[in-house]
């Protein structure tokens, strides 16, 4: 159980209630996940939240699914569970095929692996790599 | 500083020698950063950390342009100061604009965002993320 | 299921149960949780985290439902499943009412996300910031 | 150095020398410090970024003294240098005296101890703490 | 559940096969646990990360119960509930005691706290601590 | 610089400066390193914090020098700098070697990398890993 209750579809405050059906218009589905359930306590952040979410998950310089596989390495560094299974789904919906799934976990490995190693030895970053 | 010194060319041995060869000729510069010096004090986990992200971040099912944004979103949620220097310097190398950039950050700062909000609400993984 | 066994109060040591008697004391119930049972194995440890945290946690100069609420962000951000429901209990026993919440998660999701976007960016420290 | 270069006022963008106006007249100085300078190279999400911290740090059901502590307890659990630096600035500019700086530092070092603890032992979490 | 299906036996590609029959001649057990249940869907991955994990774990330097409970102590700041576990069985099937495993705990909570309160106190490195 | 101002000897409290003698017997030097000076504007948590210290970091059921390597890859995960560059000095000075260390660090990139996918995979712990 979460620490808020999730709030079911008859419990919704009128503005949370708007959100929802923007959620669904978007999704195309009449499935809200529980994350937007527990948000919907505080209908200002639910509608800020979902906004923000809805504005830079979509298609731009970076295609969705690029988004969703970033999403998931932030994610799994973070160790949030929920976020984890969240966006694997999402990014399956969004075309993630098995091959790209196992170089994302790869990169992952890799990355948390080195970025360990480099926090233990502490180097110093080359000046090349600095902004002018 | 490092917690240890960074290994010159001359003082490799000829193992770490070999595969400070193989960087610069897979990566066409003379240039070997400070992480690969660092190391070099143990020539078998260089070789071995050399070979797996050499074939790793190469291309495959994604494009080595975004596993280099993925490992900056692992990197900025681990706090790892060089790797988000070296690979947001990798990535510009092949070809990240600022526009992809930016949604980068973006993408970031809200999988940040999300993910403490999940675990401090401790919300419940829905039935239907679950794999079979 | 812990990594240990949950010790029951007559499998306590002599020192772990003036311990519980403390806890109980002060709490003024019965009820001694789950970490408590888990610690006990380590009767000194049990005896300095429970008096190091009745200590820290009590009034002074913050009010004692403001730092059950740094806890709760603590723990969000380290994503502690166990302490995010303890510490939310403790902080709603303490009287923290649900606009309270509300913005405790609001804070909690902006500090992260622009945590990450620093550490992605690297910003340098303004010195108007720095001590002295 | 940043991994993008910092902005100067005659560099901005309309849209970012208007969240800078606001900033300037928000917090009563001219002094506009480094992150925002960072973070203007993407004007959308400066805004967004801008008008989300301040409608959030802003007075509410909790005092914006309490929200900068919040803020400070994620930044040193996320090893966020910039962020430790300004928040502790920003908190000590509205009013937290060295006693309440002391106090913090106590629940921060007493949460993070707890939270690996149970992390560790993998504590499970008791009935009584789950909302409903 | 994982994001993915855990493979039993009979579902494993030849090279995956070999892996695990590796597995149970090191290991001197039928037993194969679920993380590479998980990874068996990436035979590449599977074989670097056992080969990798066999070569790392074993007597060297450092006694291989060290190195389970070093692995213990990542896994705890990390929140890897999985990790926990899984090391804590492992470092007990090597002869970790009571006594070990408490003075474990004691060092994992004491790490995390002043690492807490040094990374927001931004406590300057001492020269005498930087190699050379 | 810190957040605080590092205090000189002539700087402390009684108290603090009771603790700095301590120190200074206890570790055989005159030398008192920044942590100490940082936390000594708070000097009961000095005094807390340093006799905790002391008593963990000593001899026990395990080696003070594998305590040190547990504090290296506690502070590797958690991005602590200055813990990395400390503990670093700390366990050289008690007999860390170079192989030693090289191994440490191998099982820090390991454990942090495999960490990373099992929280990615969210794969679930074996019943035969659960206490009882």
């Amino acid at each position: 159980m979460a620490t808020v209750t999730l709030l079911a579809d008859e419990e919704l405050s009128p503005k949370a209630a708007a959100v929802f059906a923007d959620i669904r218009a978007t999704r195309g589905t009449d499935y809200v996940n529980n994350f937007w359930r527990a948000l919907a306590h505080n209908p200002d952040r639910l509608e800020a939240v979902w906004s923000q979410l809805k504005q830079i998950m979509g298609p731009g310089a970076l295609d969705p699914l690029v988004k969703e596989m970033i999403y998931i390495a932030v994610s799994a560094s973070n160790a949030c569970e929920y976020c984890c299974h969240s966006h694997t789904a999402a990014a399956r919906a969004k075309g993630m095929s098995d091959a790209m799934y196992n170089e994302l976990m790869d990169v992952i490995g890799m990355a948390n692996q080195t970025n360990a190693l480099v926090n233990a030895l502490q180097v110093p970053v080359d000046d090349i790599f600095r902004a002018e």
